[in-house]
């Protein structure tokens, strides 16, 4: 590797529907049991989600910044089949699940290779600065939409 | 208030078959948003079922070490109904739903006084040393029967 | 304990020149050696300056509010004496140490019971909006003068 | 990139003496002041520590399987020079500064770009099960001095 690209940070991409992030754990995220804390998923599932929004090219900031409106998580149901462990090298396969007109469901599962560790449903809508239900700019739910239904 | 109390943490407690457990908001739990960050959540939540279980008297450690079996959670269903702001006074109320024989269904809500934030059904499972399903202490299992039966 | 009182969170206070806050660890406070991870004690040590900075008066919202200035870290000298484990009752306990004009050193102990486990000097800044050091507010120094001399 | 690679985590590696670890800062590494939250820098520096010592080919898991000793961090002295923001890409890059018997000195800078955001000085000590110092394996302090003197 050429010395100069250990200096960018890893970026995860699509392939087809699927977006891919991948990630290794470290002691931050284990715990006294010697596998990964539970609410540590949750933050390994934000890095996927936000770097898939990075790549669709929904631009978050800008958005906050002229309408004070962003995406928050209103719901995760997340179910934990394996446990991660210290060094182990994981893999964040997320899909858009199903778009409605202020909210967006994802499915993501976290994977060691082909092996299951947790996987979950979450649901972020878009809210302005009073936390009320906004609807999604048009081109967003569009992007959304698009790859949702890629390779189907 | 006493300057040597100061010194001996906080602890929950129950009030009828109801465990509540309070805890204040400090920077490491906001995030740029700022407002709590949503894994963080599962962290007072896991603060306030570790106190329960010792409110309980169930000895998970001495099991651990006997046994090589212990609780560990195998699914969320959460929602985020209201955000939590830095310097916040909360508290985790958590009930027991439902007793099976290898695993508890607990309910938790974290409140902000009267008003909700957020609200999980935490399943926790007795597993082995292999993670597979064992049958909980019976011991265990009739405290938390009588606890969730409390004041109906 | 009456029921109420079990949905006011912890507070802790000044012992003489001491501010003493005490904590319990958690399963997310640890690691896979089975003790607290090394970033931790620094949560730790903010929980307990943003109490004793509370119990001090200072209003650090209202002056962010107004001036754009805030307190920020601006360095930690910290060392690792014992570990700390799951289940630890623990106590911070904190002084102040030395007040500049734009500045503050803390010196900040966390002990389980009489074992010191890790001990640090902090130095927070004064900042305006661009992170330029400005003078603290004079009632502040005040506060923090009297509280550095008590008990000498 | 084809889409196999994206399954692949980041790896940092050596630039002459200078181990370089990039990372993004994500919203888990923030705080409610809209920056990167001071204790999470020893996270990212414990990251690039980690890849370092993979990267030398130390079996710090066999070690401690084999003999029950390990590095751990005795001492950290860090200074806050620029914040951190969201989205930010970074950079830590690590030099071994001076190997003794048993401990080992790392100087570690995170970087975003050609600025400095901090600095630290972070010694590790190889401690055996009960927390003493046990002299490094020789391997080790080898591959550690090599590595301090290249470029030199």
């Amino acid at each position: 590797m050429p010395p100069e690209s250990l200096d960018i940070p890893y970026r995860g991409g699509f392939v087809g529907p699927e977006h891919h992030f991948a990630l290794t754990v470290y002691f931050e995220d284990t715990d006294a049991y010697g596998i990964v804390y539970y609410a540590n998923y949750l933050k390994f599932m934000e890095r996927a989600r936000s770097d898939m929004i990075r790549a669709v090219g929904v631009d978050q900031a800008a958005e906050l910044a002229a309408s004070g409106s962003a995406y928050a998580v209103v719901e995760v149901d997340i179910r934990y089949r394996r446990p991660g462990r210290l060094g182990d090298d994981l893999q964040v396969v997320s899909t858009v699940d199903q778009v409605r007109a202020s909210s967006v469901d994802i499915q993501q599962r976290v994977m060691r290779g082909t092996e299951l560790l947790t996987e979950a449903t979450v649901t972020a809508a878009f809210l302005d600065g009073e936390g009320r239900p906004r609807r999604q700019p048009r081109a967003w739910v569009e992007q959304f939409m698009r790859i949702s239904e890629q390779g189907r």
